[in-house]
């Protein structure tokens, strides 16, 4: 049953023992916002757990530190951002069906749990979030503030994406006058590089390769160059954006080596391109402007193959 | 003498014909704000022409196109977020002792005008600029709108550094309801890169210096990689915000060498250090976080006197 923040506020404050669920690989928004909500219950004097797949994310780390579960009994069980029973993830699996309250900002919720609450418009389900728990008569702690900035600047790319909105806006005013660190977790989430990160994109991007006129990029990272910075391939979060970010550039293709030799390609286009298109003839997929699949062989094979598939693209 | 806000609205509505100034090598706040009053004025039916020593950068001039200044007679003259009389440049040096009236955010702001309505608070001149305009009776249109929230994204790195606050995330709201084209704005200025620019910033960080264990870096862009890549120092704008990002680097400097040989040096800080501390120890100014100075003398010499100055800094 579709409901809104403040009927979502009744329903948790007619209650005393809680288990809220984030999303598998969590991101600053599932994180902010459930935490918000959990210091908030807590504010009350309720009782509350916390579940999630995957452990929270060093980057988010600041948001969950000191945090114990507290032993809940028949607790009333709280989706977070959770648009889909899929998302809970396999080890979860048992819960979507029994989830009392789902506290949602995707259009694509799969209206699974008993009530739900969404705002479609809201940018981070942490903008939904400030509503439900003003309307709990919670007062917002600089520490529930920081988990639900945490969640509205995550999901807006700090205020630079398309889906923000001037209320949103404004919800960040209200945060930072709770007491938001802002300052310490944009510069955490968006301006910082470490310095190994810096050195890597520096060789990487000497030798990016342009192709058809300018309008496709290819970005190589290599094991050799991962290692000499002591890098993962997961620590290269949003490096994948760069090729495509260059004025022109129609197809940005990242190609990262893997441990095994294999080279792992992402795929981000202009709207004169489809990404899944590509990605799908190589057999990967994803979205129309966002894409990956995974090649084998040798570099000179798969730039070959990549710079065929997506020339056929740019010229079609 | 000191005004606010209303006050410089009741100065300008007094008027009918202005030369509306703005500083050399311009910035998105500088150029932004000045719009958005040359639009107020017109709107008011005020004859309105601009001054600037150089001209607007290519990545601003959908904030100009199709402008054109009106004939003036015996105009009042308005600086815009034009802090030092040196910044009118060596062009327009017979102006600074005549302005009537500067409007500003520059907490170093020489005072040099008849009346100075400055907000050191503002994170953009263009904050102000709104409260004047509002002050004057004038609608805010998709114009000035989009001249105020590139003036107010410019200045705060797209709502990512320090100096943004609440009242600033307001003014934002309140610029997308008048209709500010903020999407387009946001992927122009802050997630598009041009291809040459790319390949200097790389060349650049490949000659990135660190110093103080890493607490200091040094980022030199000299007069033959910008002509390498076809820039202008006017080009780099956004540069100077990157030797600060690398993790634990606490002083980011980032020095251009000018085309007669100068140094112009950026300034950006961590809450540890203070920028206009340190620049206007060497003959500059600016603000707590972001500063800056002109240097002259060999690049040996530049280099040893800015690790000497921000060495005493990080060391007191």
């Amino acid at each position: 049953m579709r409901i809104d923040g403040k009927e979502a506020a009744r329903l948790l404050l007619a209650q005393d023992s809680f288990l809220v669920f984030s999303h598998k690989n969590p991101d600053g928004d599932t994180i902010g916002s459930a935490f918000g909500l959990i210091h908030a219950l807590r504010a009350l004097g309720k009782q509350v757990a916390f579940r999630c797949q995957d452990p929270v994310p060093k980057k988010y780390s600041y948001l969950t530190q000191g945090y114990q579960d507290d032993p809940v009994e028949n607790p009333y069980l709280v989706a977070v951002d959770l648009a889909d029973p899929q998302l809970f993830g396999s080890t979860l699996q048992e819960y979507p069906e029994k989830i009392d309250l789902c506290i949602d900002h995707h259009i694509s919720n799969k209206e699974y749990a008993k009530h739900l609450a969404l705002d479609a418009e809201a940018p981070a389900c942490a903008q939904l979030m400030l509503e439900v728990i003003e309307a709990m008569g919670v007062e917002i702690s600089p520490k529930i503030a920081n988990c639900l900035y945490t969640g509205l600047c995550t999901d807006t790319g700090c205020f630079l994406h398309s889906n923000v909105t001037a209320k949103c806006h404004r919800v960040a005013a209200r945060l930072i006058e709770a007491g938001a660190d802002f300052v310490k977790i944009n510069t955490l989430l968006f301006s910082s590089k470490e310095k190994n990160r810096l050195a890597l994109e520096q060789e990487a991007i000497s030798g990016l390769e342009y192709a058809f006129e300018d309008r496709m990029a290819l970005l190589l990272i290599t094991q050799k160059m991962l290692n000499a910075h002591g890098l993962t391939p997961q620590e290269l979060e949003g490096l994948s954006q760069l090729p495509r970010q260059i004025e022109g550039v129609e197809a940005g293709v990242t190609v990262t080596e893997q441990p095994n030799g294999d080279y792992k390609v992402s795929l981000r286009t202009a709207e004169t391109v489809s990404a899944n298109e590509i990605a799908g003839e190589l057999g990967g997929g994803g979205h129309p402007r966002a894409a990956g699949c995974v090649l084998k062989g040798s570099w000179q094979e798969v730039r070959q193959t990549l710079l065929d598939a997506v020339g056929r693209r740019l010229k079609g």
